[in-house]
């Protein structure tokens, strides 16, 4: 098995490149600086890489998606921007956020500005025909709009304790998932695959997308505070209705209430995040969890089965297996 | 001459009912209604409108041009919404702004939806080829660039009162005139117009768009406070570099000190105002601006040249007068 992140970095200095020469031309100064910054400060670039190795995959060229992985990024980098604004989160990737650093109006800019230039770089993709740009393009458009539909869900369950599994998931896929599946789609589209190639290609990673998210939701009960860089039970302390809160107050019987109490309390003693996280363990929450990620991994390389072998869709397996594999 | 507005009014039903229909999917429900707003308290619908006008006038259908008329209209409105936030306007259309209504992280999250919406509209464009919408696409793309380029110079010129005229038109033809050239570029483009057409489309749509700016400067100080809907002279009492500012301090000799010193307080009387009104009008700053508004206009009747006459092509031609003709 390949070391992913090793191989995520290998496409990583070429992704990283186009960007930073897309973004140069930007004005004035400051608006170039806030645009490219988080590029700077480093990502793990899974989304970019996921377009190029899907590329690659279904026998195509990465170079030949090279311009629409990094548009993902810069749509990824724009989503990341506003969302810092709208939950006032002062860090990102070990740095300042950009509103905290050039102040929110120019931080809205510098994503609209993102925003226009990962439009503008797909269309003007070569070596591939017109049809695959705009395919490719609306592919990202319509992961665009599901970002802030998602984003807005996720907002509107602020306030929300009877948020349903359902509801949950097509949030989590919307907010999270669907440029992950549009990474991988739209490197399908550039690497020349068929429709029904395309189409598993999307399946793929709207469910390796799925399990990330609720990775994360599990992580924050399950790891440990040094390795997470964040205290354990965060999410029961927010009140947040992860996967693991919605199965746990449904399944919990008697203890319920007393996990709805803790998840509406904003002054919880480390003692009641320890017996929430007793409550959930106990009703089978946190398994419960751990398998609807484990479920979607098994059906996303399952999805895979439509591809030739190669050593691109061994890094596709391996992808998929890495996102349960993470500690943090 | 055809009366201007009513011609507007005729494309705006059309253009509002394809708008209505693209954005009526999108979900939550305060998402759709935050993003549907603004174009549902009206607008002039002058930039699809004009995208419209110059398909048929380049000899195609307005029909193949009204998906990304729609589209324009919605990055027009998008750019509105994050505007008011940036510039905290609690007014819009006669309306409390969409931030007021929603609030901010709502404001953002609709102008985004827009933005993404837009690009999903133009790309999905029917009876149109794929390098057709792809040529479009980048027309638009390429002008939320310059929308984002412009507004954060504008912003950077706040506390500057050296801003040079090459800056000061550029900062007008990214702010205002980018997309109004996209209107006008793209319309032909979708019309199905040769290259040299598209070309000279651009331009006519650059000259109005600087044309529209210019008179708004010179309403500022040039029309009655009745009819402009806002006080004579709050650009100055903003202390705002407007075309008119910037040629009186480099025009008004001895006189520029106090031009200077006024355009600094952010406290001046109705005298301090009326003074550098006066010292404006002798140095012949406003009078400059006028010319230069209607040198454009000029310009971009000469442009039009290159189409055959047509009832479409007049139009074009009074819309050009219109920009001038306007008191508000």
């Amino acid at each position: 098995m390949s070391d992913v992140k090793e191989v995520l970095g290998n496409y990583s200095s070429d992704i990283i490149k186009s960007i930073e020469e897309d973004l140069s031309v930007i004005t004035p100064n400051n608006l170039q600086e806030a645009s490219i910054y988080l590029t700077k400060a480093g990502g793990k670039m899974l989304r970019p890489a996921l377009c190029l190795i899907t590329a690659e995959a279904v026998g195509g060229k990465k170079e030949d998606a090279l311009k629409t992985g990094s548009a993902i990024e810069l749509i990824h980098t724009f989503s990341l921007i506003h969302d810092d604004i709208m939950d006032d989160d002062d860090m990102r990737r070990g740095m300042p956020s950009v509103h905290k650093v050039w102040g929110e109006d120019v931080a809205i800019l510098a994503g609209d500005t993102l925003f226009s230039k990962a439009f503008e770089i797909i269309i003007k993709s070569e070596g591939t025909s017109h049809s695959q740009n705009n395919q490719a393009l609306a592919t990202v458009a319509d992961a665009c709009v599901k970002i802030c539909e998602g984003q807005a869900s996720d907002m509107g369950f602020e306030d929300r304790f009877d948020v349903t599994e359902d509801e949950y998931m097509e949030m989590i896929f919307k907010k999270t998932g669907a440029l992950i599946a549009a990474a991988t789609k739209a490197g399908a589209i550039m690497g020349g695959a068929s429709q029904e190639v395309i189409d598993a290609m999307y399946e793929y990673g709207r469910l390796i997308g799925l399990a990330f998210q609720i990775q994360d939701d599990y992580l924050d009960l399950a790891s440990d505070e040094e390795t997470l860089g964040k205290p354990i039970g965060s999410d029961i302390e927010k009140g947040k209705m992860t996967i693991i809160a919605i199965n746990g107050l449904a399944s919990a019987g008697d203890e319920s209430e007393k996990l709805l109490e803790i998840l509406k309390n904003d002054n919880n003693s480390k003692e009641d995040i320890d017996l929430a996280i007793e409550i959930l363990t106990k009703c089978g929450a946190i398994e419960y969890a751990r398998n609807l990620a484990l479920d979607s991994v098994n059906q996303a390389k399952e999805v895979l089965e439509i591809l030739p072998d190669s050593s691109s869709k061994q890094v596709l397996v391996d992808i998929a297996d890495f996102v349960l594999e993470r500690h943090s």
